[in-house]
């Protein structure tokens, strides 16, 4: 990559870590070279009108690969082509299809995380509320590893020798989250424990604690920022507390 | 499919058109024989530990594929594995990604348009806010739909001669919803003439136009139902007579 003035990809995502964060580490593991569009251009492509989009999008992340002439939003459907391009799926109709869910599920969790995109703020009362049900999606993906051998150190969708897309995605909500968040970690660590050993796997690999390192100097120990982290940490604090 | 007692396809979904019409019409596309379970099972099955769960999930749509053993939730990784399975993707990397886009933006609709599954109710005020974004949505579709030669009569995302998953999904969203919620198509046709007209022909396929028939004798005109459809309904009247 060095020597290379121009990388294949191009990210525009926010300057933080959230939906971006997934596919900068799927960029990552499979050594691929990527530049990042400022918080100015993103948001200037987003605001145009579909008709004068390179691709019509909503909002970021949105991926752009320079070598095949591919442009595309959506974490999902991003994440899902780098896998194809780089092998980072598993190769078979089942377990492709499954490692989809996981990441359908992962998009699940950050759209309940924000109360939908910050459509609405946490309150103490509404977090005591959710923390049962955060506690479920983290039960959903660990029997989801070890129904797949995760425990039995062979992991046929979670925790496979050469890790893919299902570990990297894992990692990256429940890791982040609970990095950022430390205040969440003893519930993942007591509801998921198989996970969260996992995801402290995939964290300690070299591409992803030098792309953590980065992530945190660049924008702090932000989780997805904005009002409605703030929100989140307060209602966190007031339960821990309280 | 006749004279076979046990359809190849089991869907658990409530009794209602919504996210589980994107499956439905995706299995009558695909000739494919299915049964449903009532709502009392999808509960239950809802209701059990991730441990107890055949397949670990949060909600509905679950799909069985009781030929290969399979068994998936999430709309999008549901409908990625039946057009892998019966042949409704377009075949090449990018185009995939665009359809896998197209099902992911889908989806944000749904959840934008239930104000996150019923999180919050809508107002007449919430609705009008909202209504520029459901007009670049349409949009959205209309321009993918027209950057992919869609009226130029040789589409090769959306308007293929062989129909394929992005129309499914388009049909299923844009000509449901405007079917269900009428105040609606004016706009449609407006912002989008060209999806509006593509949606149009899908739903004339006669698997669909018997879907289509089936599902609203059963059902009703019912889009989302429950309360945050009662409070759709509401301010769209109030829009449309204020």
């Amino acid at each position: 990559m060095q020597g290379d003035p121009t990388p294949r990809y191009a990210l525009h995502y926010w300057p933080v870590m959230f939906r971006g964060q997934f596919v900068r580490a799927t960029l990552a593991h499979a050594g691929a070279a990527w530049d990042e569009a400022d918080i100015d251009a993103v948001a200037q492509a987003m605001s145009e009108d579909p008709q004068d989009q390179p691709v019509p999008f909503m909002g970021p992340p949105v991926l752009t690969d320079r070598q095949a002439g591919v442009m595309l939003a959506q974490m999902p459907a991003i994440l899902d082509y780098l896998a194809h391009v780089h092998g980072l799926m598993p190769g078979d109709p089942a377990r492709d299809a499954l490692t989809r869910k996981v990441v359908a599920d992962a998009n699940d969790v950050l759209m309940e995380m924000t109360r939908h995109n910050g459509a609405q703020m946490w309150t103490t009362e509404a977090w005591a509320d959710y923390v049962p049900r955060l506690s479920r999606w983290m039960g959903i993906f660990d029997e989801t590893g070890r129904r797949h051998g995760l425990t039995e150190g062979g992991g046929t969708l979670l925790g496979t020798e050469a890790h893919g897309l299902a570990d990297l995605v894992t990692h990256v909500l429940w890791g982040t989250m609970t990095d950022t968040l430390p205040a969440l970690r003893p519930l993942f660590e007591r509801t998921a424990p198989a996970l969260a050993a996992l995801s402290d796997r995939v964290g300690a690999l070299p591409e992803q604690a030098a792309l953590h390192a980065r992530s945190v100097e660049a924008w702090g120990e932000a989780w997805c920022g904005g009002q409605i982290e703030a929100s989140l940490r307060a209602a966190i604090a007031a339960q821990a507390t309280g």
